[in-house]
């Protein structure tokens, strides 16, 4: 932590802010420079994270060295880690697909994408039982019975599933059922559900929150990590912006930046950052050829029918020719499909 | 709903387009302009929130002509909604500010704050005994002691006490203690919770998310009301942009703008929008003169010392010091002051 | 300037990071924690402004000490600066309100409008004469002939004249009618209109840009105070973020960080920022309850006609009761009014 | 254009709207739906662009139904427009690649860079003369100088340039060197500048404002066009979010929603976009993926000694390997390279 102090700070100011520093056990080191007087922070900067150095007369202004999160960064742990879900494993060099509707509507429907998503080369199912909606209006999923359909088509079909869990209450049910557990973008901090899953250790899908940096991100992954679950997978979905044209804001720029400050598998869901079926494809080639993992993309027998998200699902057919035309981008990307 | 079809559109598409819309019972008008074909809906237009219009061939675009809420509008109760909380009404004539210290720390700490900001004007307790912190290694707060310290302090000073609740297996326990629960602006879009906080009859003050539009938020009040909860505290705590200067950026307009779309009450948070305690003042006398109903001020014996945002908390002297000055803009306003 | 560099930093790093920074003059301190080495620049910060740091191998942050403007700070000026317009001054004690319509569209209308408006208190006459419009089908304003009727009515009226200057070939005409020269929010960084009317000695009003930080507004006043001008009034009229309930974000808590940061009059742009009517009122009692200077108001004989702006333009009965209004609050905040 | 009348609207405000509509020549339609009463307007939209229609008493809302630009919509122009520089074609199939330092800083290093980009497969030459710095104590270029420099080397290299025009006054004397003139973010809505390119027949190159929208893009690109200049050249380079981690929120999505919106080619620059170098190429990556037509790519002898943009320009090295890695991914687009 480097303290930058106001122009014409006293001399007791300055021995006041060092002893609040010195106070929890870190050392200070004073810089006078022409302009400003500089108090740099030696020892373990994270235990400086709270105390309100702003708030303590004299103090201009605060940098921190380090990054918040320690277990889910580059400095932690060098190798990328490698997550397996079903017979396959994220984070290595096959680009995998999970896709599936967004919303379990009965088993017949679930079971007919399923097969589809597989024959055109989808490793994972996703599908919601509990589905968090804008309107409590909404359809809000068929709850348990829906991950029961979800847990009979992974019987049947052998694709793993990935399926969201909301309610702190709900994380032993979903981890009955699922493969993957998902966190949505609104619940990215929601702390409790976040330290729930962290105690399981199956993989957690943690979507990014419309309004969370990727440092936000990544503190979220803490939680879940810090708890001992180190099976995360990120994933880019998109930030709220200024912007109209898009549902959402597709952070490409995340992936690259994500691949680079931590060791986590890093996907991106262009269905939810486009909004639109004809925004799917592109922003599939783009994010494989950013450097994602994978992809989490939405499937649905009749996009028209669905009851939720149809504006953004793909039918069998789009599918089919969005995984076919994805295979030479990621090959340009040095990596594999199956 | 309004739906813009392309240029173009064939015969064919318009009549599916209608069919997919009388389907669901509402009738369409349509009407060929000079470059566009444009289908009015007529009927109840929420049966139409789950069919995507968008995907459907020949749509453009579509504009919703109702807000995507009820119980929260104007058009549903014209007048104020006025919640008693203790021995006062929010969203009356009288101007209300509840105040305390960000995290419960003790028994006296909040025992003196609270004797404190009463003796200033403020007319409940803030409190924190859950914390939800975007790091996982920061304070998390009391838990039920917490609790029981602000039960405590309420029966001493008569303060009514508003604290979070942030996990749906805590919210009969929270119940148990608060006269008011907040929802944080990270739980905003918790669905789950605001599910559960809607089946008590206790008021329930809702904090904006950081990327929450005026409507996401008015949906979030319409969660807890449909459920049978009227009693909603809406509350303007700053948004998420480009700007650095401030923790939040302040969206003050968005209280005039409530004011004008809902009957619920509005309290601004002038703490966390600046996020600095020289904020703190200039933001609560505008919040006051654009109409808001009150105030959630965080205040601390000791701001250098505080476990947690003491960057934006007043001492007792600049809490007081407000209260007084914050007087004649009530005034100004309309309203009165305790 | 500080740099903190990766983790495993070389020396061979470390010492080619210090050599380009001794190359522009200043002297280093090196500073080696348990997890980061730092190093701290000592000398004149403003001449490492040019070196692109972030691209030295080894360098994975840099910290600023010092603001990169100069004259537009406090530092530089204690004393707030005050702005001769007409027969007041912006930046004293007096609120100042400056109100006309968007565009000058005809003598008799500014002729009107400004008797009108001085009545209520307005002590400036603003009018657009060269309008910038987002569509090039949009009307662009009267040009030359609306700079004589803006004269003219000053004649006749008393009241000093604002209007907006788009291109630099124009500033010298402007400039020979105009009290106050304004820089419209899009060419809030235009640095070759900023750098003319720098040369002039008259006032300018520079708008904030619609994704402008705070610095970027102060580093857009120093283009025009190094050039020799140190007449430079600000004025927030909102910026651009996810909101949509109004026409832009009025970013209020700019206005007390902007009397903190510099010396410079801050005025407000309560007709920009919300965008409607109903919106004029109650941001204009927030602005000067938060610090403001002043205000400048869209106001039009009849606003369902303007040529621009109508949606946002106030009445003469409106501005009336806005300016009664306005009274308490302006002496809540210490201040007086005409 | 549509309007959305008040809950409660009453026959004489509905009479007046209709009356407004009419006055301007188009004609409405009523329509009583259960809820709300609406108002279609049938006829030229664009004439009702001027009318402030929600300052209207009794209208809620407006619905536009035609987009507001004209000229550079496919629905004006079908097929793709290519635009000639030099020997090739953007908006061919060819992927194009402008390659050059932000700042010509001398004859040596522009003749030394031209050879080099040239070489890799560049097929135009990017160079500032006049430069936009947001600070007034910054390089601001070499002026008429690098002109002079950038044609000379266009004589030796055969490589066409583009430049950046910053001043109307100047528009004359850069298009007596330039191939493309370069209209730069800050000054996209700058718009007599548009105008004033407008006039020329050279081919613009016209960067995204960070605060625009696609359609302000769109309708700046109309302000050129609407002068009877056609060959605008679109660029993608990062908006303003509250992302930290990159210099701009590259807005990806943007690309393929151009190409469906306008028939204008549509390139991407990943130098601004991302502000580092290490983001440069997987940016460049996909925004070829997503249908870019080409690439704007700052390139440096040495970066760590650039006057400008150092920390995002890549050095010889670095561009060949992006050029060489960059074509399986054009190829997998459908896309050649020279």
């Amino acid at each position: 932590m480097i303290i930058v102090t106001r122009k014409g700070v006293t001399a007791d100011e300055l021995d006041h802010i060092r002893e609040r520093i010195e106070a929890v056990g870190l050392r200070t080191h004073v810089s006078c420079g022409a302009h400003r007087t500089i108090i740099g922070c030696i020892g373990d900067e994270h235990r400086l994270q709270h105390v309100p150095l702003l708030s303590i007369p004299g103090v201009e202004a605060v940098h921190a060295v380090l990054k918040p999160y320690k277990l889910a960064s580059t400095d932690f742990a060098a190798e990328p880690t490698r997550i397996a879900v079903g017979e396959v494993e994220i984070g290595g060099r096959e680009v995998v697909t999970i896709a599936g509707p967004c919303s379990v509507e009965s088993r017949e429907m679930l079971e007919c994408t399923a097969t589809r998503v597989r024959r055109s080369g989808a490793r994972a199912l996703r599908g919601g039982a509990f589905k968090p909606r804008s309107s409590p209006y909404s359809f809000q999923g068929l709850g348990e019975q829906g991950l029961e359909i979800l847990a009979e088509v992974r019987d049947q079909t052998g694709l793993p599933i990935v399926t969201e869990v909301m309610d702190t209450r709900q994380v032993d049910l979903v981890a009955g059922y699922a493969d993957v557990l998902q966190i949505g973008a609104r619940n990215m901090q929601n702390f409790a559900l976040l330290t729930e899953v962290g105690r399981l250790r199956r993989p957690v899908l943690l979507k990014r929150g419309m309004s969370a940096t990727v440092d936000d991100l990544l503190l979220a992954a803490e939680y879940v990590m810090s708890q001992g679950n180190p099976h995360v997978i990120l994933c880019e979905r998109g930030i709220r912006t200024f912007g109209t044209s898009t549902r959402n804001t597709f952070d490409l720029a995340a992936i690259p930046v994500l691949k680079r400050e931590t060791h986590l598998p890093v996907i991106a869901d262009p269905s939810h950052a486009g909004g639109r079926r004809h925004l799917v494809a592109p922003l599939s080639y783009a994010a494989i050829a950013a450097g994602a993992d994978g992809l989490l993309v939405e499937v649905h027998p009749d996009p028209e029918t669905a009851t939720s998200d149809g504006d953004q699902s793909l039918d069998f057919e789009e599918f089919d020719a969005l995984m076919s035309a994805l295979r030479p981008f990621a090959e340009a990307a040095g990596r594999t499909m199956a």
